[in-house]
């Protein structure tokens, strides 16, 4: 393989292709990327068998070939030349040549024999969603995946296509994150469950307004975002039926401004912060909501004021699951609809956007 | 204790506060900053026993008074609290109210009969430096300061005053760093040694162009930084005669651009970057100077232009302790004169500035 590239595209390209490279992986061979140089192009592919990516950068391939480089110290060499041309070539003996202006390199790669290949997806059948779209999806629910690796299902969202919609669902026993948006073309109604890791190295990749396609078959999905392809197997097995989980009524909805709350949340939980629960007690009235805490370091009260339909409610919540919901809301109000205070409660951005978090309360005794 | 405060002003005189605070004490008096509220100034004093730092805010004094809070908390709540007023009240059980518009928290406190007090220095006679100066002379020195505990002397810097000369001096067994400036108004010659910490705190707080007023005596230095003041106990022994260690002749100097050092540099340690003592080799000749570097992951040569006067040279170094010094070089252009390969070499700025850095070689087989 010999090829000739520009400096500052192939060093971006590395940092895409090294999203899907374990850096703890035992297998050498997985540590590396694998260069394909071909037509023009140099391909770039990482995969922890898991989860592939491939990409692309446009260069002069003066000979085809392929070769694994180890994919950080390749990268810190290339992040590191000069805004210039860089010349990468190997030889029969998978020594792999780096020059660039006054630099030159020669580091051991491997042969390209052994590295395993990536599951082929059907790209025929794919939906287009607005990549700032999508972005959105999945900060407003990844962060509620599961950490619990013994409910692995869990660690995944559930990737719903329903009527028209498509849905990302996220659950981790103690709140539940749904974010929906209409697409067109939407042929078939289908779920996956996709792993929460995939999500992340997706969503670092979304930066425009252009769209991202989205496929899939039994096994696995794909998104394309413009060149880079991200291949990731699907999770198996069932995921909770969270439409049922889903409170039908309320007896008090409340609206508030989304920053007042989230400020005096913020400070209500400071004084409980060392404590396991994180527990903050909401008290809601005609105008007006009190937020407290009362630990061993002192006692804290917070008031901001609401508009109510319904029931008074003394409820307790663990202050880093509501202010993990709140962060993620752009609204600027949002409504907040209870039943009693056994029952989780759910926050809406009063914007219209289709989003929901439900949250469980933290169950105390009724004299607070 | 009652007073009025702005909030953002208050905020930043607790974050200057906390720099002199050992969250890791275990005396929760220390963990503590000590107010002090008289003549419409809230005094704010974080002590460690080694480091003291007072600092002022002005406040509408309703009640003269002190009282003990804990840093991080009382820090943690300020800073959340709305850009505002914020009201401080003690009462006699050293409860501490604090209230801003919507918010109101009550911790407990400590009495402040227990702080220890800060030592007193003469601050009559001062010397003044420009606090950018001062930056600039603290951080081209204190990255060389030992870390070796079993050398208390080296984990301090020597500040020297001698013939009209202020300079800062680091040693760490395998390089020194010495920066000097001239100050106006030099009484007397001193040596003072100044404990690595204190010197990172300064240069935290050194943000202008005004002046920093420096003082001393035998036990403590105290440096003033507008309305802040910092208080540090001197180690006590003797310094090495760093003046000994720079060598008076050289057999070969060579000019260079510094930026095309460190960078050529950087990516010849690449390589080494996981081996024990980062080495890299340099090999002088009229016009060039050859970078290598060989190591099981593969070797890299690297040439950059220079102006030789004297030998050709063949000589070998710990990659780090060159970058950490040429990273704090702002001169375009640097010398570097050389004895033997196993001899000291010594690094300075083409632009004047009275800054010397003196590198100990890595004695290799001379066939390199």
């Amino acid at each position: 393989m010999k090829i000739i590239c520009n400096q500052k595209l192939l060093a971006h390209k590395i940092g895409i292709t090294q999203k899907a490279i374990n850096s703890k992986t035992t297998l050498d061979l997985l540590k590396g990327i694998l260069l394909s140089a071909k037509d023009d192009q140099l391909k770039l592919t990482g995969y922890d068998l898991e989860i592939g990516i491939e990409t692309y950068t446009q260069a002069e391939v003066i000979e085809e070939g392929d070769i694994v480089v180890n994919a950080r110290l390749f990268g810190d060499i290339i992040r590191k030349l000069p805004d210039s041309f860089v010349e990468i070539e190997s030889d029969s003996e998978n020594n792999i040549y780096i020059n660039c202006l006054n630099s030159r390199f020669k580091i051991k790669g491997d042969s390209a024999k052994e590295y395993p290949r990536l599951p082929e997806v059907n790209d025929n059948d794919l939906y287009n969603i607005p990549q700032d779209l999508l972005k959105n999806m999945i900060k407003q629910t990844v962060f509620a995946i599961s950490q619990d690796q013994t409910k692995p299902i869990l660690m995944g969202e559930l990737l719903e296509i329903n009527d028209g919609n498509i849905s990302l669902v996220a659950i981790d026993g103690y709140r539940l994150a749904v974010r929906s948006c209409n697409v067109e073309n939407i042929r078939n109604n289908t779920k996956l469950i996709i792993p929460g890791k995939t999500l992340n190295d997706v969503n670092s990749l979304l930066s425009s307004e252009e769209e991202v396609k989205i496929g899939f078959d039994d096994k696995n999905a794909i998104f394309i975002i413009e060149d880079t392809k991200i291949i990731t197997r699907l999770l198996e097995g069932e995921f909770i039926d969270y439409k049922k989980l889903l409170p039908r009524e309320h007896n008090s909805r409340v609206k508030l401004n989304t920053k007042d709350l989230l400020n005096s949340i913020e400070r209500a939980s400071l004084l409980s912060q060392s404590e396991k629960n994180n527990l903050i007690k909401l008290s809601i009235r005609d105008n007006t909501m009190a937020i407290t805490s009362n630990t061993d370091r002192g006692n804290v009260y917070e008031e901001i004021s609401l508009e109510l339909e319904g029931d008074y409610l003394d409820i307790a919540f663990n202050s880093r699951y509501f202010l993990e919901g709140l962060k993620n809301i752009d609204s600027e109000e949002i409504f907040i609809e209870f039943t009693t205070n056994i029952n989780p409660c759910i926050i809406k951005p009063a914007d219209g956007v289709k989003y929901t978090y439900l949250l469980l309360p933290v169950r105390i005794s009724s004299n607070i």
